[in-house]
């Protein structure tokens, strides 16, 4: 039998759409300019800039300048956290580039508040009011979560936050692109999202600040984004970036029904191989399409992965930016799964491109390794 | 006459070299993995991203675990300065990117000294001391500088830094790729660089931190970078960079030739062709290959780059980072040039795919606008 080679880990990153590649290679060749600078090698650039902020926005529903161009996800998030003032409230479960920025704030004096969400992996206004903390000033939470695909209600905490007087981030890195995003329904202050997540380049996202909104700079420098976050615009990829998202945000119902229906597949194969299975995240509300975050106890998930591996299929245990961290899941640890639970794991994650046949060679792959 | 097009501002940004585009390629279509993966789809990017730390590595003359890739020169200057303690001194001809982040931790308490250079552009050690206050424990003196293309006496200014018990930091982001650069003969302990001054990718660079030492993250989040600056890495962008570092470190002799034997030419028709030019930073010692910054007074700058720039002629004045203010350029201030020289500098720099054909072009401008 062929190796079959399945990409299950969209989670971690996507394949760089050929549109997207298509719109940077221009940028990467002959338009080359810095879009500072004041001559005709510039104007191509600056228009490209300026046009991908603008299908950026409308994408989530927001105005081209309150689009910020980062380095990605983490700067994003970092700037956020770190660009704010007073008591943060942060999910214990978000990616660490929330936790770890709340953290190093927390090191410089600031309080941060950190609550659990609950045992199906949600955040609700509830458990914000219960841990309530006089002097917190922002509140975080991610839309979705990364490792278990549970989707929050961002436009309920957002309502809630301001009802405290203060102001409401998202950390939308794993949603955008695949869930519908509209920063002005929700009411949100901050919004973070990535290109490579959505089928864009690595290196490159961007962070939504509401207008009359001011966050301190985490990058000084240059009078590039309006003079709020200094460094030459990475021209190629904000064009890609834009690309992507738009393509995204065009297929993402027929995305959508797409990954459904093979995630059902996925599902049904699992539950009807295997006696024992155990599903993070599915309990309390849809999760992303194409998430599937399943535990075989007795299995250990990164022995698991790698025999997978082995036959071409690649999924993951756990976020991949702390893939070499062994020790288990703050994710699964905040949702209070049991240890046993936790240690056999596996997040297989979907995409458009997966097909019918990829599923079947996922489901031979388990059956083979499973214990 | 065909309009002949002429890019001159290489300082401001350089083409992307063909093959940086093309060891770039193969990251941006099929081997898209995220590094930190820990399947098969991960392992090409990962060994990738290790090897291209070996060869800037190698450019530079550290070790691999030396080098921090970041999103580009500002990154890396702002995590040197914010990421260090203690007062710092910085000249005042900096980029931004050092000098505003020195704003920045002053507004946070910390004492920042500013050193300004010679009338030639030049800053010595002798300035350092002059101005020397304690509690200075960091020291940041750009290796060249990107108006007037001046070169530090670096391993001068670090001794005298180390000697005073404060730590070194250079921004090499002029240089990098254009003069030889030795960490280890110079004993700096920061020293910054990003890929699009030397035909690499925008959106990246990197910082080097000295074995030992330790700078408190800029970016928190994932354990990238060897647990120093979270963030999936941007495999591609990286890849194209140490490509670009690579082949500018080989040809960089040839490189300068070519690019000194265009600057005589240019500066020998600009001598010939007008009474009253005033050159800044060619006093007292060389520039940077193919830099020329000339003013010729009674011309507005602005209005002279716009009429090039219609000619097909790009060239500068000042810096593209802060094109967007006119007043007026805080080196030329610095190095105590007189309103009216300020006033109408315009930067000229060549590159190595410019020939005698763009220079003769320069000339007819120059020779058709400067009144």
């Amino acid at each position: 039998m062929m190796k079959k080679f399945v990409y299950a880990d969209h989670a971690a990153t996507t394949p760089l759409m050929p549109e997207a590649l298509e719109a940077m290679l221009p940028f990467l060749k002959e338009d080359f300019g810095n879009p500072s600078s004041l001559h005709s090698w510039a104007r191509h650039a600056r228009k490209a800039v300026d046009e991908a902020r603008t299908v950026i926005a409308k994408c989530i529903n927001a105005e081209p300048d309150e689009v910020f161009f980062t380095s990605g996800g983490t700067e994003s998030d970092n700037w956020a956290l770190k660009g704010s003032q007073g008591g943060v409230m942060v999910s214990a479960y978000e990616h660490h580039a929330v936790l770890n920025a709340a953290a190093s704030e927390e090191r410089r004096g600031r309080r941060i508040v950190r609550v659990k969400p609950s045992k199906g992996g949600i955040v609700s206004s509830r458990r914000l009011s219960a841990a309530w903390e006089d002097g917190v000033e922002l509140v975080s939470v991610m839309t979705a979560n990364n490792e278990i695909g549970t989707i929050n209600p961002i436009g309920e905490l957002a309502a809630f936050a301001h009802r405290r007087g203060a102001l409401f981030h998202t950390d939308a890195v794993q949603a955008a692109g695949h869930i519908p995003i509209d920063v002005r329904a929700w009411n949100v202050d901050f919004l973070s999202a990535s290109a490579h997540k959505f089928n864009g380049p690595k290196g490159i996202g961007f962070l939504f600040v509401r207008k009359g909104l001011k966050l301190a700079q985490l990058l000084d420098g240059g009078q590039q984004e309006r003079g709020f976050r200094a460094g030459t615009e990475n021209v190629a990829s904000i064009v890609g970036m834009a690309a992507a998202l738009k393509r995204n945000c065009e297929c993402m119902g027929e995305n959508a029904a797409h990954l459904d229906n093979l995630t059902s597949l996925l599902r049904n194969g699992i539950d009807t191989s295997f006696k024992r299975v155990v599903y993070s995240g599915e309990k309390e509300g849809p999760q992303l399409p194409g998430f599937t975050s399943v535990s075989f106890p007795g299995n250990s998930a990164e022995g698991l992965l790698h025999m997978l591996d082995l036959t071409g299929v690649a999924v993951s245990a756990g976020a991949a930016c702390n893939s070499k961290n062994t020790q288990i899941s703050h994710v699964l640890k905040a949702i209070n799964a049991r240890k046993e639970v936790a240690r056999s794991t596996i997040r297989i994650t979907l995409g458009p491109e997966n097909t019918t046949d990829d599923v079947a060679a996922i489901l031979r792959a388990l059956r083979r390794f499973v214990r």
